[in-house]
């Protein structure tokens, strides 16, 4: 239990990064093992590239890291709930578990939306953990936005 | 409409050459102004990134080249409907027109499994035409996947 706090810390700080850069603040770690492979924050901004999401370059880098496009056994900690095209990726790269942290009413694909997981056109389905220092979360993407207003 | 079928026939070549990789048969070109802009097939096993589905890298690329994460006024041509993932990253880009060959019961996001343009968590729609040269485009992946058996 304490470890998987510290992950989603580690994702925090990724998504704080984020946001110092002027990304939507969201962050992911990418744990094998208990060590941790891959971090990422948010970079669509940056690279101009609207696949940027955190989910995906965490998952884009520890696949190139580990060379398979599988990263079987894995634990992805994301401090918000994936979108659809996260929620696929992470299916595709056969992640063991998803631990997120707020949920996202308004453009998330695993609780919310088409649900992903829950689809028979999904072929690999994570267990799902939800909830995990979720204020912090929900509280670094709030500021950000009411900043931006 | 000659126009719409030229766009699918060089979708068509780029999911021969795909194929002729190794990688599932499926190819993406994304046109605007009715000039092509980027063209991408498959490439998931050469780089290890599950992520690399056709029409997530003619998005990135295309991107890169107009050094802006949206597409605005693209139309995306791709041999197979695009899966949860893909159809997510479509919305994201802002693609104007998604043109799609076969249907994919088994992985397809657009009119399968949770149909990511009719969930209220999708919050750009692009005009969705399907069936163009949809019996070549299936054979070429019944003809990959049988010659893999």
């Amino acid at each position: 239990m304490a470890e998987r706090r510290d992950f989603m810390a580690l994702a925090l700080e990724e998504a704080e990064k984020a946001g110092a850069r002027g990304e939507v603040p969201i962050g992911a770690v990418i744990t094998h093992e208990g060590s941790v492979i891959a971090s990422a924050g948010n970079r669509t901004r940056e690279l101009n590239d609207p696949t940027a999401h955190a989910e995906v370059l965490a998952i884009r880098a520890a696949c190139e890291k580990n060379g398979s496009e599988r990263l079987n056994g894995a634990h992805l900690y994301v401090t918000l709930e994936p979108c659809a095209m996260c929620a696929a990726a992470i299916s595709f790269a056969r992640i063991e578990r998803l631990y997120y942290g707020a949920a996202d009413p308004k453009g998330g694909g695993v609780d919310h939306g088409g649900r992903f997981f829950d689809q028979d056109t999904c072929h690999h389905r994570p267990d799902v953990y939800s909830g995990f220092s979720e204020t912090r979360a929900a509280a670094l993407l709030r500021d950000f936005f009411n900043e931006r207003r």
